[in-house]
């Protein structure tokens, strides 16, 4: 923010007439029983708000819960409480609230109805309802998570590595660390730059220094790819990359340093050269063997995309679920025990996983996954890719969350491009990411959020690039403006995950180009304000509990500017976001008279007594408001 | 409408910017074979429209079909056609468009999305896109029907009846013909006037001079109440009803006159003195008798809504599975076969059926009853009754359709409603039926119909009243204004549904209360005004195809106004609904040059050579467009 005084008579950001989400504030936090009743409270800023009821429905029938709603007055400034009894009903509990309203003189108004996608004044289905799940969400230290994603082939090579030509393997284009990155071409899979797990030990302090707590490694399994999504085997980890040894040493290294560590499992396929394939084509194949594959009589089969080396699995077999995740000693299972104690796994290719045709084993698998993680390493994580609208898969008892490309990624890229076509790769919309106002992307950050539980939500991985995009700086291409992106992801509700190399600006034009090596020995092209940036971001999200834990008002959205309140019982924290110039607004009185500067080092000017947002931009402030 | 002619000026009414449904015009009508390719259509009225690209998914990943979208050009009137090919790639098929667009000099101007619910410009979750079915979605025959809700005990005695003293039951309150309804009460349900289904079959011709083709029978099967939901039994019909023979007869008279019959039927519990019921409660009972209900050691149960004498069916029991639906000679099967040959069902309390707590067997109860009819008696109706939202039910393969109350009888009521508080009862909201604009309801019936596929949408019962609902005389107190919903009752995409006495005007402030007995012996009650414009709207509906199966494009929806278009290859057909009086608009020249009046009796003006809707109102106008 810049520091130009507000003009006198500067408009007032208004308060959202209700809230509630599923917040401490809002909802006691914890998993609810079947059959129990929880307090549930909704935030009342409109005055012509007179009646709250809640609408759940219970058996299939909707039940309004009136009534008992009471509200114990304004405070001073206006706001007022209402609380009511929620009946935990099913496994999932959906719920909205109808408010009575009328004017002044005691005339009726409109109802509206207040669903976790906002104020609406007509009737409405029940996807945006509220839902509150009695399945376990995952591990409570998930919330708190600073994730960085690790591509093993690029990050690092140990000091003790061999020489990449001594290693490299038959299908390998050997390459020297600091080659540029072939991004696009037959080569781009095959280029090999050696990096290793021990290569990954050796450089933990910078995670530590950055203030990462998860490491989520791609996979880490023998693989003809450099980036192993194809993988040989499920069984034991890449000698190239150190084998089980290494991955044992670092998760090791990893854990006494506070971090936690989780793999990277292909479970939509497999690479061609698997055993379990060559068992299912191989001429006296039982039909067990070949039923974990969709192949036909003629010999061919249905893959990933068509991409020949990477053969779908088909769920229907039990044989395969049962070697997959059935058993401590199957491949979900083994990796979780020591020497590796792996945190959870991230499900590559969740969203086609266990679909094909009229076949959809995908909530099954899911299921299966989730039951062998919980019994053999209760509290662990189980993330699942999803590159469009995941909001179906996360249903609560099957994966815990997934990475938000489609309800945060693309909304911010939107935002903030400066008008990157990234052509039809993967996020890629025909004529290219599109430049939208604020208002459409807060609509599509809410739209998604109000089809999965808070829970969800709150633990979903928040992206604003991976190895499968081009680096964020591609398409904010103002570096003011991607400061803004980058405040985004460690304000707003969501896990951040930190494509390893954003944090010292790196480029790359695709998700292949962004795989770069890190340039750890030349730090001359490090962008060392982006590292602070970073830095001081995660460390203030790591000292604010209202930016990992606390509730979302939403307060403005209005072209280039986004502002919103993190909340919790004990701290109100005001996040600003402009990606160019504006105004500047004044604050309602009953968000409070004064304000902590804790990033964008303009403080909140006290205009006619009232606390304001300084005109200026582009850039990103936050505030504790008292 | 009124006379006045349109000043000068007038404001046109806008095309939307693009259209696509799944009506004849769009898509090829009939089932899709999965892995089949379809080729679908786009009208687009918006010249910045430079490209059309469709977005499926298929095996959960999404999918462009880009490229191979062309246009024809436009017409003389500016509308274009684009086409493309849309894979079939699952049992629903989900797809969305995003039209390019750009300004006069060529710059790039946002795109914008189609999806079923509309124009939208900001990325979006999956749940509005267009969806097209592998799966049969019913008869071809329920799309031309118009139905008629018959509440046995009070639409007719017939000639031979017994004086109803001499056979009321021990349970029965009897009640003289003209007595009035007590229509709240423990008296309610055992109010008992002896209308029979020798009465129904006299009064057949009632139904032939109104239009009807298929007739809705609530509960026959023999119960202690007058409305026989709480079924002692499936297995035969009531004798205080005439017993099988009777239905037998009544069947085989209405389908002689083209009349189609169907049954209603309980799934979701039974009376209490079901023999089942008293199975599972006697004191040796088996543990597949008591199975079938959720009994507790203490005798105690669940029944619906917590009204003892009904208690609910636990579908986790194959025994009930199997005698409800499971064969020819079940209480779904019999029913289907001679004499009988009913039609198909209704089902009681779908959305409930099969759900407690954390049970939910609705969708497999569902998918079994569909099996049932299809094997027995293909080409037959289901209908769910379900109350609010019904769309993730209706996913294809079990129930066919619903009962329209959240998609189509709130959002009218509460658009024409004149004040009235119709309480807590069935559809009720707290504060009463809210008064809304057009645009709100307009609304809320896009967002029912765009989770839905069209086939779907097509099926519904659109419903003004039926025996659980006040009259809609009583919500709508205003002839002209109630109208306007009774002509959209029959112009709207949806199979109109009458309850018996709605065409004569009769009243009732309860779905109790608007059980009154038929006054067929005192034709002066007879609203005669109403009775000409069921049977003028009736006969208007059957005999143009596109009110029945063409497509809906909305043109207009702003406070009092609602204005839509229902268009065939063959012809367009304008409706105007307006709840007040308003100024008219002038038509967009691409809808035409000439109209033919058919409904509603005043001329579109021809204002300086444009077709003009007139102003005026309340009232309700419909025009072919040539």
């Amino acid at each position: 923010m810049s520091d130009v005084p507000p003009a006198a008579g500067l408009p007032t950001i208004g308060l959202p007439a209700a809230h509630h989400d599923g917040s401490e504030l809002y909802v006691p936090q914890g998993v609810p029983v079947l059959g129990s009743t929880v307090p549930v409270r909704v935030l009342v800023s409109d005055p012509s708000v007179t009646g709250v009821h809640l609408r759940t429905v219970a058996d299939g029938e909707p039940r309004w819960v009136s009534g008992a709603f009471t509200t114990d007055g304004s405070d001073a400034a206006g706001q007022r409480w209402w609380t009511g009894e929620l009946p935990i009903t099913g496994p999932v509990t959906r719920y909205r609230f109808l408010l009575e309203r009328a004017d002044a003189a005691g005339q009726p108004l409109e109802p509206v109805w207040l669903n976790q996608f906002g104020l609406i004044a007509r009737d409405v289905p029940d996807y945006h309802d509220f839902r509150i799940s009695t399945n376990d969400p995952g591990p409570d230290w998930a919330l708190d998570d600073v994730v960085y994603q690790v591509f093993p082939d690029r990050f690092a090579r140990s000091a003790g590595a061999p020489a990449v030509a001594e290693i490299a393997p038959d299908w390998a284009v050997p390459a020297q660390w600091d080659d540029p990155v072939i991004g696009t071409g037959p080569q781009t899979p095959l280029q090999f730059y050696g990096g290793d797990l021990d290569g990954v030990r050796e450089h933990l302090d910078h995670l530590r220094a950055l203030g990462v707590t998860l490491l989520y490694l791609t996979p880490v399994f023998p693989a003809r790819s450099n980036h192993r999504y194809n993988a040989s085997t499920f069984a034991e980890v890449d000698p190239l990359l150190g084998g089980d040894e290494a991955l044992a040493a670092l998760a090791d290294a990893a854990h006494r340093q506070g971090i936690r560590v989780i793999g990277d499992i292909t479970t939509n396929h497999t690479g061609d050269d698997h055993p379990w394939f060559r068992a299912a084509r191989a001429v006296d194949a039982s039909a067990e063997a070949r039923g974990r594959y969709y192949l036909s009589d003629d010999g061919s089969y249905i893959s990933w995309l068509g991409v020949a080396s990477l053969p779908k699995l088909n769920f229907g077999s039990k044989a395969l679920r049962e070697d997959l995740y059935g058993s401590q000693d199957s491949m979900i299972g083994r990796w979780l025990r020591p020497p590796f104690e792996l945190d959870g796994w991230r499900v590559d290719v969740a969203n086609m996983t266990g679909r094909h045709a009229a076949d959809d084993y995908t909530l099954d698998v899911a299921r299966g996954i989730r039951q062998r993680i919980d019994t053999d390493r209760p509290e662990s994580l189980l993330m699942a890719e999803h590159g469009h609208d995941y909001t179906a898969d996360l249903v609560g008892d099957g994966w815990q969350a997934t990475m938000n490309y489609a309800g945060f990624t693309r909304p911010v890229w939107s935002w903030l491009t400066g008008g990157t076509d990234i052509g039809g790769q993967f996020l890629g919309v025909p004529g290219g990411i599109p430049r939208r106002p604020a208002e459409a992307i807060t609509g599509t950050m809410r739209d998604f959020d109000a089809l999965v539980p808070w829970t969800v939500q709150q633990r979903n991985w928040n992206i604003l690039d991976s190895h499968d995009t081009p680096r964020f700086v591609e398409i904010a291409t103002d570096p003011a403006v991607a400061e803004v992106g980058i405040g985004l992801l460690f304000t707003m509700v969501g896990v951040p995950m930190i494509f390893a190399g954003a944090e010292i600006g790196m480029r790359g034009v695709n998700g292949e180009d962004a795989r770069r090596p890190l340039p750890w020995d030349r730090r001359a092209e490090w962008d060392i304000a982006r590292l602070s940036m970073f830095t001081e971001l995660i460390a203030l999200r790591r000292s604010v509990e209202a930016l990992r834990r606390g509730g979302l008002r939403w307060l403005l959205a209005e072209g280039d500017v986004i502002a919103f309140l993190r909340e919790t019982p004990r701290e109100r924290i005001l996040v600003v976001a402009a990606r160019a110039a504006w105004d500047g607004a004044a604050l309602p009185a009953a968000l409070g008279s004064a304000a902590e500067t804790l990033y964008g080092g303009t403080d909140l000017l006290d205009s006619y007594g009232a606390l304001a947002v300084p005109a200026g931009g582009p850039g990103l402030g936050v505030w504790r408001l008292h």
